[in-house]
């Protein structure tokens, strides 16, 4: 008995890369081990609940195109929501699911009504989970869309918005937990300026800094095991995000000592506005120790905000799950697609052909990625790269033994005058071209 | 007896804004006593050598423009080429100026002619700065422009070029030290890199860690006052540079224990790459504790790499001083022109029209922001703003004694349902109108 | 007999610099002659209805904001927003203003609803530019915001969809005619495409053509005097816009026969969006002759969409009025403000101050314009460089009476062999600066 | 009897897909037959004289790394340049070449030596074409390197920079005819400006006009049967390049009757920096007839400037050669690599592996636009959505048989009011990915 909203399609089957049905899967074979372990089980899929079911299909010039039996602000359609939502996960075969407050309640008048209407929703997810296995991947509050949000809302000049926007986040990890939910996520997406001419860094950062610390203290209160991701973007809807991106954050975590408590959610578009690629952020979180998830989509690079179109482009797609690997993998992470159909695609099989196709290039990125580490030519090339830290005298000076007195000297004694070595971009890129 | 090259122009003079005269002052009057303090007190004005002196027009597209007869690798040379910078910094009034070790000696063929070649400049710097007056704002390495340096200097795949950059960076120390500096700069141009493919992030990250850190330990063994200064740059010439921003500068400095240690000297065009203004630059800087000093230019929006054009827009310029007079104006630091001619620009009284016309905009912006200041109404109304959190529960609120429970019993005992307040930014911008 | 709608503010006066009202102009005196001619007939301020009294607050990543009585879809609500908007355009003595037909009527089942609801607004707002002595500067359709135009108007793959557009604009073209609109506007937000994948470019060309050519055969048909404009943009709501900047615009007129029946309406943030200055806009549509309005707003530097808000930089602005003053001034076009709030500034007064601050700042440079243009130093200068090209020779070769070969005998024969002359960029800079 | 450059490097050769040898061909296989066409006859790949042989490995911040043994200015060097360039085609079994003037030849004093000087060397060239098979794609003349064109060449301010400019290229064109180049190429590097405040428009507009009108009178004069060519760029090194793009070159091409003598020679780092994707470029100059060849490369999608790395991926590359085998293939125009080195790849075989990588990945693009281009679903689906316009009446529409006022009658009588259709966008990617 489904909501017939998808009609007659079954579930998404593999069929293996000579199929052409454009609802079954190419590469995507949840059960295929990779390098020891299941497909699904790397790759941790998740559907997003807000551009899915949430979304109009509006921009900032013109409004609604998709027809969606459940677009009215009642605790009904936000059942029928739900019973659409998860018969979309079963039919794609996705693990997880993630979702906002906001997405899946009807919007109350007060606090007293938001958490009320959010509880009894969230019975409702239990429930749904409960049939079809479907696992929160993770939760989060939506402390952006609603007005009282507009200028912040931990870094709002009104405290009365802070507490708010701290009593609904706690709702919020209540429900992720009860959920049985594997991380929860903050997005500041109004925690930022638009002017500096009516800003406060230093109060909204200290204001920033205390909610984190709430939320991880009541994490640990809670026995939340999940972990607590921050996820960054530099700007859109503000002129300047705090969370810029992931150097940002971590200077922000260090600054409140919170860089043991909490990791990143990365995500390929959020990394492209603030001008680097996904695999930077990946490759910089691993290496501060603070990888946590990824949002998986892709932005057009022709434009300067945040398109949230499905991936479409194998080869950067496999460096993304390359670094991934190569640092053991997701643990409580995953594969969230925070990504929009486009707003002219209308139809109910356009969000599933979207899905599909971007699973399928997260498993092809996948297993190029194994590959490529199978094969580790890249990774021994990096490694003989820098040998020469290795010698005595390099740890010696990388560990502090020598002043820069005594490095002038050994230069000086040494005769040192060193050569410039080939870097070999190209060479390693056509490495690369093997496995994409 | 001076060298000729500027003719028989002489020391600009400030003349007042109806001068129509293009080698005169028409805002800056080194005298004239702004919030209590002379305006070259204020400003600290200093002219760099590399773009001035070094550079010889070429772009990426083209070679030589200018017709400098210093432009020769000698010893010769280069007095010639600092006799005639003197003679610029007299003509301009500049009180300071700034250099790398590259662009005032003969390139040797290894680190000890280098040395040699470096310290006999010195002695010759000294004795102008003796009859000049001008002084040294800082001093700092150029660890990027030769072949040695082109896969990093801290952060080089080989320790030996680490060692080199260590010594160099020693004897540039010792430069500034002697010549009485007042800040020591590291710009790490090819610290960063072109592949995440062949680059070991968190190695490298240890290498400029502990280069910086060198030099911390040395400037205290040697008795130097002034301060150290970092500047970020997101990029150019390498496709990341692990110095993007204050922001991340910040993580970096906290990860390697040097918060206390270095400060931040910020340039508007690599604020402009990294895609942020100047001014949020600035604020960040002095909200993080680490503002130090400017290098005044400005980028061509249009442009997405460095253009250095000298500052011609007020407005943008009086943001700057305005956020630096409100934190106490400069210490160590002050106001450096990394400015460089248009490669059209080629005659010799260019070079003095440009910095003529941007010392005027600086002066003018600095007026403004003194204006500003001393109105006052911008700075209350930020102070209103954030009123709120004046209030006895939102001072708990902060200093961490609610937790997200108390916080809930908080917003459903009172109620809480806060409406949004205008943010005023067009009436803001209107009142900065008033001053610019 | 008020709407009340801005409370007991009268008539913003001009109050001169000195004043601190902020709700007073300081620079614009509609009276004041300039270059012989009242600012008011230099400038033709132009209000647009949409930003201040259609949108919302609303941006992708949250909702409503501003509380409008007028707010809903009604007869009754669009009278009532037209009695504020009028209020509004006398209030700021804005002799002008600008609409689509989407913005003042409420929206109609069909094309038959539409054209009726259009028209009963139409005849309402006839008599309040009777009351009030406010003239429509020009109209235009909005062709974006409905669905049924979400993959074009005149470019859409459907015809049906042409037919609806081209019958809507009939409707729009009789509206501006009726209520005596100076120029009729085409922006077309949605004539672009989303992918290539769906898109034929030529089949599209040949619908956006016929469409401009029913446009111009109507004009003259109802002997409407105005003049047509089209508006470019780069993209945005589209990936991208086949009238992405005027040089594009060019070509597509030239390519369907319409250089001479159509100007530009040229917009600075569309102008940023495209990459380029809005004085290089201008100064292109005037070497094209094919100048005709602007929209006056500004974009933010770091942000890459549209936020179309007020002018505040008075060098920026000058730079437009001065090549428009160079080219005669406007004839059938103005300045629209097509300019937004900031989604914070929720209150009634903070529209009217937005648009005070940015008349004055257009005041301004309107007044640094004229004044660069009476001081000629700029425009001799730009003459005197280029004299070389009086000289009857090379009158001669830019006629087409020289060969290549000829050319080369006379290069030979004279011996031709040119030194670079300073292009002095920073000394017009700072020449312009006396003046901003 | 080689030069030794190379040491003992023999010529690449096609090992197919499971070659782990950097110095092999894994899909260029030069006889494959494609859409009943050799690889070689499709992609017409030509290398790139001035990127590979001439530039020295500098950037704005620092000089040269490539050790190079002809790296003098003199004829011997020039010859030993040439030696190694002819080995490198041959060795890569590229089947053409293109150069600028300046590229092969020592510079001389004046026109006249320039002109001697370029007369040896393509002497020289002659005699190697002919022992080595390998053709010439295209010549050019580089008129933006000097000093003498810093201010423009066929636009500066001086008609005798024109002239000499002009002289240049008619030297260029011999040497290409005589050569028998199958194509002429203008790109105008400094053909724009660096501020509008020392510009004027409309008279450097006449000047492009009038040069490119000499150009194609000496084709059709000398009886060249090549096609010419002219490439866009936006900017760099100028803020403004006049060939912006395609669409703005058409608008030129247009205003000075040359639409049917000239056609585009498009580069993908340039669309990049133009806001445009690669196939938006080829797609618009095929809609407007004006497609010629291609500059294969890509830019850093993160760095502003013009990166010219040699291409990497097979999805976009794949797109490119779509759209060219859609509307034919090539005629006269190619593939040249454009690209150069990253500055760190300073060995000899660096080179030989950048051009394999790169030429297999055109091969794999051009195999998988072969492969959508014979399935037929991509191009029927185009097809289909713009069915309707088939329609008698839709056709009666689009040929201006019907007036606005028809069309309203139209919309009218039929009650047009027409839905919304899918446009697909996910499923198509999708489809194209069943061949990247």
């Amino acid at each position: 008995m489904t909501t017939g909203f998808f009609g007659d399609i079954s579930q998404i089957q593999y069929e293996g890369e000579d199929s052409t049905n454009p609802l079954a899967f190419r590469h995507y074979n949840p059960d295929e081990v990779v390098l020891g372990k299941r497909m699904e089980d790397h790759l941790r899929f998740a559907t997003c609940y807000w551009h899915s079911f949430v979304w109009p299909g509006g921009d900032p010039f013109g409004g609604q195109t998709f027809d969606r039996p459940w677009f009215k602000d009642s605790m009904e359609a936000a059942k029928l929501k739900a019973d659409v939502a998860f018969e979309m996960f079963t039919l794609l075969q996705s693990p997880y699911y993630c979702f906002h407050d906001a997405d899946v309640r009807p919007e109350g008048a007060d606090f007293a009504e938001n958490t009320r209407n959010l509880n009894e929703i969230v019975d409702y997810f239990a429930k749904k989970q409960e049939e079809t296995g479907v696992k929160l991947l993770w939760g989060t509050a939506n402390l952006f869309s609603n007005a009282r949000f507009m200028s912040g809302a931990a870094t709002n000049p009104d405290p009365d918005v802070f507490a708010f926007s701290a009593a609904t986040i706690k709702t919020c990890m209540d429900a992720t937990h009860r959920l049985g939910g594997e991380n929860y996520v903050l997005w500041g997406g109004r925690e930022g300026y638009e002017t500096l001419l009516n800003t406060d860094l230093k109060q909204e950062d200290q204001q920033l800094g205390r909610m984190l610390n709430l939320v991880v203290e009541y994490k640990h209160k809670i026995g939340f095991k999940g972990a607590i991701l921050v996820e960054p973007k530099p700007q859109e809807p503000t002129k300047h995000q705090y969370d810029y991106d992931t150097a940002t954050v971590y200077g922000f975590l260090k600054r409140h000592g919170l860089e043991n408590e909490v990791k990143m959610n990365l995500e390929q578009g959020h990394a492209i506005l603030a001008g680097h690629s996904f695999e930077h952020e990946i490759a910089t979180a691993q290496a501060l120790g603070i990888f946590g998830s990824i949002d998986m989509n892709r932005n057009d690079y022709q434009s300067g905000w945040d398109t949230d179109q499905f991936p479409n482009n194998t080869p950067e797609v496999a460096l993304a799950y390359y670094h991934i690997l190569k640092h053991g993998g997701f643990t409580t992470g995953g594969t969230n697609f925070d990504a929009k159909l486009r707003r002219q695609s209308i139809d109910p099989e356009d969000l599933l052909m979207a899905h599909v196709g971007g699973m399928d290039i997260c498993a092809r990125g996948l297993k190029a990625a194994a590959a490529m580490i199978e094969d580790g030519t890249m990774d021994s090339f990096v490694t003989e790269r820098y040998a020469g830290w290795q010698r005595p005298d390099a740890q010696d000076m990388l560990a502090g033994k020598l002043s820069l007195e005594d490095i002038v000297a050994k230069v000086e004694g040494d005769g040192i005058n060193p050569k410039p070595r080939s870097g070999r971009q190209e060479y390693l890129e056509n490495v690369l071209n093997r496995f994409v």
